[in-house]
Parts: C-alpha cells; structure tokens; sequence
C-alpha cells in the first residue's frame, strides 16, 4: 500500500507536488476514463474493457497502477473461475470532486451542444452544483475571492 | 480563439471528451503549474520563469498553447520596451475548482505533514471546503450519492 506519493521527496520543498503528485497518479487519460467507469459502477475487468473499447493490456497495467497507488482495491466477487473486480480505496474516493470539475469544465467547454452526461443527485435528479464554501462566512466563495496561504504563515 | 476543444469531431459522439478534452488542454504539469500561478497573480513572463524555474522555451510554449486554447490571453502592461501578462479568460477562470480539487487531493495524500499550501477565503482566511451541492434539496451530496445521466435520458 502506498499511502504517499511517491514524488515526495523530490518536491517536498518546492511547494509543487500538490498538483504534480497528483498528475503523476491520475494524470493519464485512461486512467481518468477507467476512475470514471469505477465511480459510476463499472467495476469489472470485462466491462470496463467493453465499456472503454482499450486494449487488455493497457487496461491491465493501468488498474495495477491504480492498485500500487492505493486508489483502487481488486476484490474477489468469484472463486471458481476466480473473479476480481476494482473498488475505490478512501484515497480513491477522495478523488471525486477532481473529477466531477474536469467533467464539468470539458462538458461546458469542450462539447457540442448537450454534454455527452450530467451529474445529478440519485434521490431528485437535480444537476449538481460544485462550489468552495467557507465555514466561518457560510457562503460559496467565488474563485477571486480565494487566497493562497504557504505553509500555515500568512501570504 | 478555440471556442472547443480539438478532439470534439473525433470524441463527441463516444462520451469520453469532458475528460479527455480538458486534459488535452491542462494535463501536462508545467501547464498546471503555470495555471496556478496565474490564479495567484502570478503573471508576467520573467515573474513565471523565476517562480517555476521553468526553461524560458517551455514557458513560452505552454503560454502559446494556453493562448491559443483560450484559456489565457496576453495583454500589454507596458509600451516600451513591449511588455506582456497573461490573464485568465473566463474560460480559463472556470477552470479553478478543477485546479482546486487537484490541489486538495495532493494535499491531503502527496505531502508529508503540512501541506505547501491552503486555500482560504481572503476576507476571513478561513480554509475553504470544496462541495457538491444540489440546489433543489439545498444539501451537500457524498460522492455515493452522486449519478450520471446520459445527455438527458435517464442512466
């Protein structure tokens, strides 16, 4: 299990492995195609090789990336012949919002007419809003309302 | 100005676009980096080359690419000798809970201790949290609640 990314001690003190850690893991575009897939319930082998039309082998290495990286698990759902399919770990759970806002952003900027899918709440299917709230003002924050601070010190 | 993205004639009719569109244009890391600084006011040419420690030709090419995608513009800030800075489009601007949700999850699993940076809200510094949110049930949906429906049929 890797519980860090493995840039760690490169860019530690550079301030950049936030972003570059973070490419480095999910940062390929089948990698987002098959998180997708896992996200929305299509969990096994086949059908993400059905559902995404990629080559065995790259579907196999990505998801052993995925697994060595801690946001996918490959749990048993048959003995005989044995069976796996890929589960979201926590840390690949946490990937969510990430996810939701490239969507969002290719869906308005980067399709035409009706994006190709909405996301929507399972209980009323409203379309889903993704917003930054602060706690203290209870209120969304626009993006040129949000500040950079380094390191718990003041910018 | 690209009003699209490139990939639309090929990925359009396959669903996979919102994802592969937008890192098309912002999935190289020198391009994210450079993103985040521009969010943070971080604009002109030697100011990105001196934060970044970027190769002047790189920069030159990712501010091209980011330029010609829309996702930019360049506007002078002094006649002689010509000056230029680089600022977000509102298409470039729409682009920030993606940066934000990248951000957050290489935060929170690709640092050691105190992550480089938070984000706060710049009237009261409080962090901020980044959520979805459904605007009929006004309640902030988990990633498990979360459906995806296809152009505007049912899943």
């Amino acid at each position: 299990m890797v519980s860090r990314c493995q840039l760690d001690d490169i860019h530690a003190s550079d301030g950049h492995c936030s972003i570059e850690g973070t490419l480095d893991i999910i940062g390929d575009r089948w990698t987002l195609l098959i998180l997708r897939d896992i996200f929305r319930g299509v969990r096994r082998f086949s059908q993400l090789h059905d559902d995404l039309g990629i080559a065995k082998n790259l579907l196999a290495d990505r998801l052993s990336r995925l697994v060595d990286a801690d946001v996918v698990r490959k749990v048993g759902y048959n003995e005989r012949p044995p069976r796996y399919e890929y589960r979201l770990t926590p840390r690949g759970l946490e990937l969510s919002p990430a996810l939701v806002a490239l969507m969002s952003w290719g869906d308005r900027w980067c399709t035409k007419g009706e994006p190709p899918t909405v996301l929507v709440h399972d209980r009323c299917e409203t379309p889903l809003e993704q917003l930054l709230l602060c706690p203290t003002c209870s209120e969304h924050v626009e993006p040129t309302h949000i500040r950079s601070r380094t390191s718990g010190l003041p910018a």
